[in-house]
């Protein structure tokens, strides 16, 4: 037995030796990063279908699943490295919870920065042919032809921004508060294996039921990203001006609604759970079974 | 054994003393309400989208993938703590068929009406800009614009009173026959830790089989307080006068089918279950296992 | 031990005593009924919600889902006591492929015609009020308002009886050859317990491929049981008539469709099917550990 | 131990001698047919009732459903045999990484080559009257009744070749990529008997996102077979002509978008798997296990 572990721990070692990157932070800033590309190229590229196809590649609700199954694979290519938030509000309020260190926070806004900024540059790319086709050429915020929605969002023209702050602050507090028990293991968590789809079907009601104010970005690092991207691709500053000053709302609500949401989750239900008696015995004899 | 037993049962004690909440009754409430809240919100919030956006935000569809995908969150929400009825209708079959005892009744329809009380609350905050420009500010339940079907339901203009009862008979009865299936662990229930989806994926087939006579109500919790909301908030007592006096039948007609579909299951299928031999012969093993 | 049994079995013999029907024929027949009662009754009012709405509940997708999932709650409340075949085509290559006794299938057959006969009156019992609001009280079977389609599959206007007879077969074909793998262990079946919902997905799937030219009867209990209510409930004999007497072709295509696929899977996958090394000595050391 | 291991061996041979088919290459290439030409007739079913429905039976999202569920069914038909690649660049990519050995990818591909054709060859046979009745007997690969893309591909007008070249190599990037996640057992895999479904949904997902351009073929083998096919079939050499030549840009960019996907994949994610402690002594535990 002893030799076994030594030996075990010496391939260990040997593997390490060999590994192309030892530094722990790079392996989870190259997965947050990769797993936010995937989630926006889904994403951004269902709008950009929906928009330039003029309702003939799928509607409002093909968005909506865009970005839901989007969201389902980028958990799939981050899942058990970096958790795969892809949303700076998801890491602030895990932070605050005590689920990551707040030293990898910047870290975490970093990658999903990096890699929403990327796929911006990606879809633009993929669909730089059909977006000048359908605008004529004119890069444009807002008007018949607005182009600029495909990147970032932007509110209703009835929202005022008091209106859009708190439609961001609930979207998010939905969204935290069912993550929070989508993974709580002493209630009806998903289906071990099924977490990237039940998040994902999250994402989808969400953008069914709470996205029609304002696009539901419900995320900082997916909707700035992009946004920046189109002030350099073309579309200017109106991106920054555009309803009366709106891209801030999704940087500063976001992570206000998660901590809401997540905290109701906490007070109202988690911290009432008890430990049953059966489930107690069981533990026992597990324990009894280890120390055997 | 014996000492086992008792360390672990003063640690619960232990535990209880330094626990927030002793009471369940607190703890099955607390759940029952938010569960609700969180079903209602994403429910109504996808119907408040499809009125006020006029087809741009998704169609009728996404209000059966609204509610139920809501339900879905729901369940995840409340589901082991208080088993997430969020329904009246099934609190009180459950009653009926001795899995719920009759003294948490009111317990578990006052948690929902809190729960969905709020939640329309929460919509018509989110959606108060969305809905004012939509109808003008003039807030009506019946004519082109209106707005009061966003919170409760109401039939349509063809449907007779008895004949709406009969639809909200039948359309409850599905859901709990269904329901004793999906939980039936001697036919064929849903996986373990899919049950959210499952409901949700029932309930979404209930609004597109049997949801254009009157809404799909098929819960009297659900269709009660956004309606006592709306009267409140200024739409007035038409709320109650609309449709010949709808508001009540979706109070009484889903008890009677809920109860009616559960004990169609019971008569047809349940009773004939037979423990099979194998069957008998795992449980004696398990039995055998416990005494030991 | 022993008397363990004994006790066991003295309990059993008294479940059997009490319980109301003994009869296994009952019990699966009563069983095949209910779920095919399900499934036609969520199928059927889909299509009525669709026809009654013009286009305001629901599209043509709706009556994908609506028999999707409808056949996925069948699954749920009949699948383990009668198998849940919902169809008479199913059944007859059960029978064929040794997999249900040819002394079972008139039973079944005709379990399925009574629970099918029997949603189709529900169905118009629910729908009374939109059916005669749609049509102006003018029940046909062709024509801008024609209703019957709403209960049995007629052809589209284009297609030829043998061209029908075609689809038919290839439809149930694609049905029965991936039912097969569905439930094929040697190969990638559905994950146990997610059955229902892979059966409900692929009967999806076949209304979205295979279903305008004739409405994807697939399955002949389904297709004549409603024909008869609508030929009896007022449409008249044009149920019959309509299409150049098309609706022998659901009873006659099927059976031949479902034997060709499934068989087909018999031949190019099931047959080849060889145990791998590593399987048997699972299956080995199985045993071993049963005998010891 | 060592009498168990031989009898084993023998009755393996028995079983080998009755085996109707021992060749392994022949059981192989009859899965991965028949689950191409199952993926392709419900996929190529579906466009075409889109296209002869005409808006009645089915929107573009139906065509999204019709590849993706068709792909989740063949993985379910070819799944554990050949794998159910479906898709040359896939198995191209599986060579290129070492999944496959080179030796089999003629196979895969002209197994691939030969259910697709045979599936394009269904649907005609099962659309023929549809597609005759709706372009008045006229086929066309242009034109406002053009019918060549129920079966291949054919770029959008304001499509460029090298931007439809970029659009086919990033799209099966995105299919490889995250292929490689869901089957990584040291991330975040589809769970275990869920791959058909989770694949399917990648499908979908590309569908909605990445669709619009040149309607996703990311795959040579789906896309070459049906364009032949049509020449034959009466579409004639415009299907080679149309869209200045496109039929060769679904069949290059594929296999450099898979190797490009997966190794992007493999760099940034797969290479830096580390075993965790307690991966190792499970492991190392088994290893215990099957030694004694």
């Amino acid at each position: 037995m002893k030799d076994l572990v030594q030996s075990v721990e010496l391939g260990v070692s040997q593997r390490k030796r060999v590994s192309g990157l030892k530094n722990e932070l790079v392996r989870v800033g190259l997965a947050e990063s990769l797993c936010t590309y995937v989630m926006m190229v889904f994403g951004l590229g269902s709008v950009a279908q929906v928009v330039t196809g003029q309702g003939e590649f799928g509607q409002y609700i093909s968005i909506n699943l865009g970005f839901g199954l989007g969201v389902a694979m980028g958990v799939h290519v981050g899942g058990k490295v970096s958790g795969a938030h892809m949303n700076a509000a998801v890491s602030f309020t895990m932070c605050t919870f005590g689920r990551l260190g707040w030293k990898m926070l910047p870290l975490y806004v970093f990658a999903q920065l990096f890699g929403s900024f990327l796929a911006a540059a990606t879809i633009y790319g993929v669909y730089y042919e059909a977006i000048h086709d359908y605008c004529g050429g004119n890069l444009t915020v807002t008007g018949p032809k607005a182009t600029a929605g495909i990147f970032a969002t932007y509110p209703a023209p009835y929202l005022s921004l008091h209106a859009g702050f708190i439609d961001q602050v609930i979207g998010t507090a939905m969204l935290l508060l069912c993550l929070m028990a989508l993974s709580d293991q002493k209630n009806k968590p998903a289906a071990a294996g099924s977490e990237p789809v039940a998040v994902g079907l999250l994402v989808l009601l969400i953008g069914i039921s709470l996205g029609s104010n304002s696009g539901y970005a419900i995320n900082p690092t997916r909707d700035i990203a992009p946004r920046v991207f189109t002030a350099i691709a073309g579309w200017g500053g109106d991106v920054f001006r555009s309803g009366n000053g709106w891209w801030w709302v999704p940087l500063v609500a976001p992570p206000i609604g998660g901590i809401l949401g997540a905290g109701l989750y906490k007070v109202l239900v988690e911290m009432h759970h008890q430990p049953e008696q059966k489930e107690r015995l069981v533990e026992e004899f597990e324990e009894r079974l280890a120390l055997e």
